[in-house]
This record gives structure tokens, sequence and C-alpha cells, in this order.
């Protein structure tokens, strides 16, 4: 079994023993993940990257990370896949011979 | 090899083409994830879940989990290792006695 | 009128010559300023915020504060009086005499 | 002296008070900004609009807007112009014709 199918297993046993599939559809599926986001964030807010608590970092990544499975799971997404596919388009977007070096967005460059 | 370190390679390769890695310290990373999880939650905006185009849910998602590996990968994290040490934490924090059946934050419990 | 509610006339003038009344509950207008937010946010991303584009930000934080102005309204909030109420409560939780000079929360101080 | 001078003296007395400018370049102020827009949006996870809890509603609200006031500060930008302003650019990107009744995007009408 692949790494994704065996943490997404471990985080749907976790919410089913909860009863909580109830509340997890996309809409907020997402919600969740964006407010992890923020608390991923907020470890790096008024410091430089290097003061961050780096236990901290560990457990609000995680937490995005695992609202991330549980939406892929809910719309049956191959992790692998979607960011295979997703790299594939970011290679015609940022061309190398436009993109390297700049950090602009495709847009602009 | 792993699934993530597969991806990870595959993100570090696209990233190293393009001399990015110099704008990536961990707090522009994690303000990007947080761009791109904003992006998922557009696709939500003044609607249902179901009606959301899942084309672009794919790309949004594929966007988040590309910035969280690269999180992993600048810290050394092991993907599988973070999020099933976080379930663990969370098994304490929302015991199946309490939770279950409740969308309340664990200090509401 | 005061300059909120002058401003939040125009904002209803423009919700209502276009029927949106109807997508604008209080938990999608509180998403939608979350994308905005993010919008501003990505005005300074990869890069120091002397850098930033001045006029964007301009538009990103005016879109911020629509939506702020739009729930303020659909609750009947007065502004003045809610940013007051908070900065008092914050006097509590940062007290001079700990929190000066701190960027810590104040769970942490 | 409009409202915002009023609210931003307030918030401007209370930072200093805590000699917090240093850590208010507005790079750090858009991202606390959207880790409260987050905290708001974190009141209507897992539920309906009509069940958020209204006294901490007013509050995230109110942080939101205390960060967008100290931005506006930083830049000197006059809020009743900037949001007048974008109003009038909505309305070219939001024709009636075209918008009324409809949640999409401009790009999409």
């Amino acid at each position: 079994m692949s790494d994704w199918k065996n943490l997404q297993e471990l985080l749907i046993k976790f919410r089913d023993e909860r009863d909580w599939a109830q509340f997890h559809n996309p809409k907020d599926l997402a919600l969740a993940l964006s407010i992890e986001a923020a608390e991923l964030n907020e470890l790096y807010l008024w410091k430089d990257a290097e003061t961050a608590d780096i236990e901290k970092v560990k457990e609000e990544l995680a937490d995005v990370i695992s609202y991330s499975l549980l939406i892929a799971d809910k719309y049956g997404f191959d992790i692998s896949e979607i960011v295979a596919d997703k790299i594939k388009k970011n290679e015609i977007k940022y061309p190398v011979s436009k993109a390297k070096g700049s950090s602009k967005k495709y847009r602009e460059l």
C-alpha cells in the first residue's frame, strides 16, 4: 500500500471513530485546511524564518497535510498523479528560459 | 523510494532548474501554501460544495500539497511520521467518548 | 453620516444593483474576506515589504475592508464600537509591563 | 476627525505604548491580517452561518479591521478614497447587465 493510502486510512479511522464524516463536506474541509495553513503561518509572524518553533511547524504542517489527504480521499484523487500533472502544467507556465532566477508570476513573465 | 520522496524529487528538480531555492525560505513557503489554500477555497465561494469545478480542485490541491512537501523537505521532516504523530496527539485532545458526533474544538469539549 | 455608514451604503448599492445579497451569507462573506486577504499577502510573496506594488496594495486592502464592512452591516455592528472594545480587551491581554518590546502571544507572555 | 483617523489613533497609541512598531512592517501586518481572517472563518467551520458565536465574530472582525487600519496608516492611504476607487473599478469589471444574479468571477462573465 502506498504511503498516502496508509495515512488516509489512519485519518479515516480517526474520523469515523468520532462520527465526523457528517461534517466533512469538501467546502468545510478546504476551509479547515486554510485555517491550519494560517496557524502554520502564525509560527513565522513578526519574526525571521529561522526562529520559528520547529516542533510546532511539524504539527501545523501535519494538520495541513491531513486535510489535504481527506479532500483527496473525498474526490478519489490519486495524489502522486495530481501533483505530477500540476508540475507538468507549471513547466509550461514557467518555462526555464523565462522563469530562471525570477520570482514573478507567470502572467508577468 | 517512498511516494513522498519521489514527488519531492520532482518538485526540487523543477525548483532548481529555475534557480528558485533562493526565494524558498520557510516563511515564504508557508505564505505561498496559504495563498494556494485560499485559491482552493475560492472554488467553493458563494456555492455548495457539489458545484465546484473538480479539475480546478485537483490543481489547487496539488499546489497546496506541493508547498507542503517543499516545507517538509526544507526541515527534513518525514511526512508519514509527522502525520502519524499528530494523529496520536489528536486522539488525546479529542477522546472518542467526548468528541463523538461533535464538531466542537477540544477546548470546548 | 459616519465614514463607515457612507461606504457601507456605496457597497450595498453596488451589491443590490447586481442582486448579490442572495450569495452574501456571513460564512461566504468571511470566506471572501480571507481570499482577499490572501491576495493582499501575495503582493509580498518572495520579496521584501518595500518592493510590493503599492497600487495593488490599495486595491486588495480596499477589498478586505469592503468585505469587513459588509459583514458588519449583516450583523448590524457599529465598527467604531467593536474596534474600541477589542482594543480594551487587548489592553488586558497585553499589559504594557509584560508586552513592551515583545512579539510573543499573550499566552506566552 | 474622521472615524478612521480616530480608530487609527487609538491603535497607534496601543502599538506605541508596547513599542511594537519595530515588528509592524507591511508584510507581517498583511500576514497578521490573514491570520485574523482565518480566526473569523473558524467561527463558521463545520456549521451554518446562523450558529456562529456573534460575540466572537465581533472580536475577530475587529481584529481584521484593526490590521487593515494599521496597513492603511503605514502607507498613508485614505480609506474612504481607496474603497470608493475600488468600487468604481468593480463597476467596470462587473457591469450590471452581465453580473446581475450571477456569482461568477469577472473573467468568466
